[in-house]
């Protein structure tokens, strides 16, 4: 039945609308224009549409909503406040304020109902899409008659500024042909970006543009007062089950304002004398501030009570179902708590020195073949390089429209396209539904285009984990523009997240042991194109400090650190140098930040005191002063030829990296060394 | 008159089809694939309608072609040979060999007749977006009745790959805004990608979508056989003057192979057999490779000659121009040379302390409003944040096409919308062009969505430059999702891009400077969101040397290094300091890659031996370590509130860093400290 709007629905819109305007003149700063326009459209959904708990923001089946427009967060931070969720008006009135739960765009690991982390554009809209695959997969799986445990929607605000955005296209075009009927993206087509009239640099025809995507289109032509509209346009959305769906809402920014319409209120609080105005306009006494009418309340009490009812009833369902479906309710239970399956990481291979030589990517296809059977929430797959990042394990089914002939939703293979960026994104909206842990393949040197999505799921604290092979000049012929240097500074320098260079199969394990048990941080995996040995001295245990003792001597002259594919090149530059009469330590130093986290004494064994320390990675040395003295490395693009040509022309060979080992030991002769790690304060983390 | 084709046109097809697959048999590497499906069209472009002179890859006129699908690189080195660039067959044969001018994916620094290097996919075509851009600009600019000194077209070809990557769908939709006639793109329609079938990822209308961003569209059904379909695409393509264009080209990968039409095909030489097949087929002798026939190179020779007489015939007319229109010839000789205009630097702004304090984003608007006017080789805009990068200047005309109604295609201000990544790829294209310089203007954070781009600048050794404000914590609100913390340092590690962080108003000068006069280095200004007061001690003269002392005093018990809008802070921790009894030096870094070019004397004067060296800067501490002993940063991500309280928060204040000195002095003391600038051994660089 379509709901029925009244004066109590104007009512609830323009409390919402007046909460932006006052917290954002409290705070002196943010943006009032996007709340303001978007109050209708978000009250209709929220009050209308949406399942979901306010006392449990993390109920499973709920539905989800991404303001995609980070900025226009008044928005949200009102609706959850307004529907009971842990936002008090309190904590609007410390909207953008150090330390409240209002920051100045949506945190999702800060603000409980926010779902993702928005602001940087594009983001929202593309985890949106990750958020609707989730949700198909999980129906798709755990769905059996009379059991429809998965039925949530996907919805999203995006503004002109996402629909700009590549990531946006990427994951749009994405969900057009993953056919994601339970996704529902409105458009807010309020024609203003921050340079004015978005005629100046869109004039592209949008819906148009989804079509192409196949996506379903619907246009509500009066968004500022069309509530029925809305919600037909929603209904129709819903009734599409086989296409996502766009809902072009034309709004007008800051509706109310004198300067509603233009960019004047778009990143600015509202004048005394217009925040007056609109109040007046909307029956409100303009020497109040924060007013939400008992009414407003009220009728949001009745949307989250539905909500919590709804939450009782599937919990109810799901004491029925675990009777019926054991092992089922069992797996969803573990995902529900966030855990891994007992013992998963027996799994884990294992290696010897007697193991032939394999390429960390290979290695890592060994991993997933086993860990991927075992654990069933990992869901992965290939920016359209499935054969070279080998990450697809040898049961893995295709997740795909069954329409498509390739596969079905219950598949766990993700087939992203050269869509980088996107997968970043979606991946981010997968980790984020909760009882997955996504991965995804590209070429170490491509990870930097999804740079945005990076940062934001380390940000927003989610696990998941790229599988980034051809890490180095060692990928060889396909020369300088896909040979990285800077992407390994990039991310090491980029807070909470993991960035494993793995020597060999041990540390490869290892790699994979952290990216699953660390809970609340990505990883990135540095895999090598070329075969690497099997170490002496490495074991997983080792390798899950981050950084351990490969080779150890007493009294020495040096300490080579290295990582990936130059530690076996290090190894046997402390045999030259053995011979030559030097003494040399081995350290290998796959991840850095979950090194940093072991104790200072621990780390202290790792890099001592007395004598001079050499680091050894085939990229750029910036970084590297941290845990050493020398640095060897590569502060210029590489080159293109055979990986083993590439390597001499810049040195790195056993008697390379002694030579400058050499170097360094006689450069440091008598001066007494400090270790790295001594630091004469504490830093900022 | 339509060209009309014969069997010469088919050898000449022919011919590049095997060049490619004999070059990547020899090289073991590479991708037959692309060039084999790719050569009907490409050889009816560059021999029916392009213009060029291979004795003169630079003349001006030339029309521009980029192989946005670089790793297809023999289609391009093949044609290049055959039409007489510096291209001998011995370069085809040490394709992918180390040194070589043939390296795995087309680089335009290397290899003349390259107009922009492309691999990493989706920027080819965004290339081609900047390069259309660039010659309407210089249309609208320079030609006058009866001297259409610009008329060239700007051809590219992508694959799917491109299709999908949202850099490409930006500037697509850009290119689209701006009406650009002169822009021609195939799309290889070949349905391979890495993975397979094109359906498992990619089932939008691709037609559809260029139609929705306001492009003309064609459809040559049979790209393998149909070469007059091709021709008359082309010509239906150049009648439409207010669209680009894209002509969909569906092809057979690996046209002739046994594996042809998968992706087997793609990026493996062909097995012998295989390429005994394809020759035999073409009507080759199987035995031999790299066989071009001299019919074949005729023919291309006719076309070359054409291009050399079409640049011989433009010297005449501007010669005749110069004479007319002295003062707009002189301009354009000045650009076509690469020079700057007599004196320009004398448009510079200067500060003393007696001036008040400014954001550095404001200085920075200062230096466009005073060098727009007088270089007009500057070219820029932003990505929809004009307002906020103050990257307009106040003469500025919007480069708009005129029915728009918001500016013409002489101007030279670009609303880029809200895409970052295709400002970048379009600013690489712009500046390939010759005689511009671009500038673009985004929040710092987001320079990292262009991250590809930025990438491939440094690489293809182009001069552009970012305006990148809001540079840290310190644009306070917005919060963390817009605070760079790793963003300095992932650029710093990046090769060849100055990455500069004024202090005051004299720096900001220098970063300009600098800028435009490194004519083989782009450049990102990170400037401040806040105020900063002009500092007593800075110049151009020091600045323009990346670093230098701001702050003298023998004897010095620690020297503090920092950057931008902490060099204040910085000052006022050495007043703290000296009322302490501690002599504290100042050293200010705005950007490392000039000051690591400058002698090491000099370095050694701005980081002497013996004391202890602190850097301070409100980002990560990652690879300060390379000037300094101890670090003061932020290792974690930022916060949301005021920018005062936010710095606060994190200690940076006078007193907060005088802190941190103390304790650097206090944990160094007695420790004889070497000067960071003195290394074992040389760097790779």
């Amino acid at each position: 039945m379509a709901p029925s709007f009244d004066k109590l629905d104007t009512l609830s819109i323009n409390t919402i609308r007046l909460l932006a305007v006052d917290a954002t003149i409290k705070a002196n700063s943010g943006h009032p224009g996007a709340p303001m326009g978007l109050a209708p459209v978000s009250h209709v959904l929220f009050n209308k549409f949406m399942t979901f708990n306010p006392k449990n923001p993390k109920f499973m089946n709920r539905d989800r909503f991404v303001l995609s427009n980070g900025h226009g967060c008044m928005l949200l931070y009102a609706l959850l406040h307004l529907y009971g969720y842990e936002l008090s008006l309190d904590d609007l009135k410390s909207f953008r304020q150090l330390g409240s739960k209002t920051p100045g765009h949506p945190e999702a690991a800060d603000t409980p109902g926010v779902e993702v982390t928005t602001g940087p554009l594009g983001q929202g809209v593309s985890n949106a899409v990750g958020l609707a695959m989730a949700e198909a997969h999980f129906a798709a799986r755990f769905n059996k008659p009379g059991y429809e445990l998965f039925n949530n929607y996907t919805y999203a605000i995006m503004g002109d500024g996402c629909v700009m955005e590549g990531v946006a296209s990427e994951a749009s075009s994405t969900a057009g042909h993953l056919q994601l009927g339970n996704l529902i993206v409105f458009y807010d087509d309020n024609h203003i970006s921050i340079d004015g009239d978005t005629d100046q640099a869109l004039t592209e025809d949008v819906l148009k543009r989804y079509e192409a995507y196949g996506w379903h289109t619907v246009w509500v032509k009066d968004g500022d007062n069309d509530l029925a509209g809305i919600a037909a346009a929603i209904e129709e959305a819903q009734s599409v089950k086989d296409k996502p769906s766009i809902i072009k809402v034309t709004t007008t920014i800051g509706f109310g304002s004198k300067l509603q319409g233009t960019h004047g209120v778009h990143g600015n609080p509202l004048k005394k004398d217009d925040a007056a105005h609109v109040k007046e306009l909307f029956g409100f006494d303009p020497n109040d501030s924060f007013v939400v009418p008992q009414e407003v309340y009220d009728l949001a009490a009745k949307q989250a009570a539905a909500g919590a009812a709804a939450e009782e009833a599937w919990n109810q369902l799901f004491a029925k179902y675990t009777s019926e479906y054991p092992e089922l309710a069992a797996d969803l239970k573990l995902r529900i708590e966030n855990k891994l399956p007992e013992g998963w990481e027996k799994a884990l291979p294992v290696y010897t020195t007697s193991d032939p030589a394999i390429a960390s990517r290979k290695l890592s296809e060994t991993v997933l073949n086993k860990i991927c059977d075992v654990v069933p929430s990992l869901i992965g797959g290939s920016a359209d390089l499935t054969g070279s990042n080998f990450t697809r394990w040898k049961t893995a089914v295709d997740f795909q429209p069954l329409s498509s002939g390739f596969g079905e939703y219950s598949g766990r293979y993700i087939r992203y396209g050269v869509r980088e960026h996107a997968m970043g994104a979606i991946m981010n909206g997968l980790a984020a539904y909760g009882g997955l842990i996504p991965f995804g393949g590209t070429f170490l040197n491509f990870v930097s285009y999804a740079a945005g999505a990076v940062r934001l799921s380390a940000l927003s604290e989610v696990r998941l984990i790229w599988v980034a092979t051809h890490d180095s000049i060692g990928l060889g012929e396909d020369g300088p523009t896909h040979q990285p240097i800077e992407t390994l500074a990039h991310f090491r320098a980029t807070p909470n997240i993991m960035v494993w260079r793995p020597a060999d199969g041990n540390e490869t394990s290892a790699a994979y042991y952290k990216a699953l048990t660390e809970t609340h941080t990505p990883s990135i995996l540095a895999l090598s194109r070329q075969n690497l040995p099997q170490l002496e001295g490495s074991t997983i245990e080792k390798a899950i400090k981050g950084g351990y003792v490969l080779k150890e001597v007493d009294g020495a002259d040096v300490t080579i650190v290295s990582t990936g594919s130059e530690v076996y090149l290090a190894l046997e530059a402390t045999k030259i140098l053995e011979s030559k009469g030097y003494k040399a330590r081995l350290v290998s130093l796959p991840d850095w930040h979950t090194f940093d986290k072991q104790s200072e004494e621990y780390r202290l064994s790792v890099f001592p005191d007395g004598h001079p320390i050499l680091s050894v990675e085939v990229m750029t040395t910036n970084g590297w002063q941290k845990y050493s003295h020398e640095q060897f490395g590569i502060n210029r693009f590489g080159a293109s030829g055979p990986f083993a040509q590439v390597y001499k022309k810049f040195g790195f060979t056993g008697e390379g990296i002694a030579e400058r080992a050499e170097k360094t030991i006689d450069f440091w002769k008598g001066v007494p060394l400090r270790s790295p790690i001594r630091r004469a304060f504490a830093q900022v983390e």
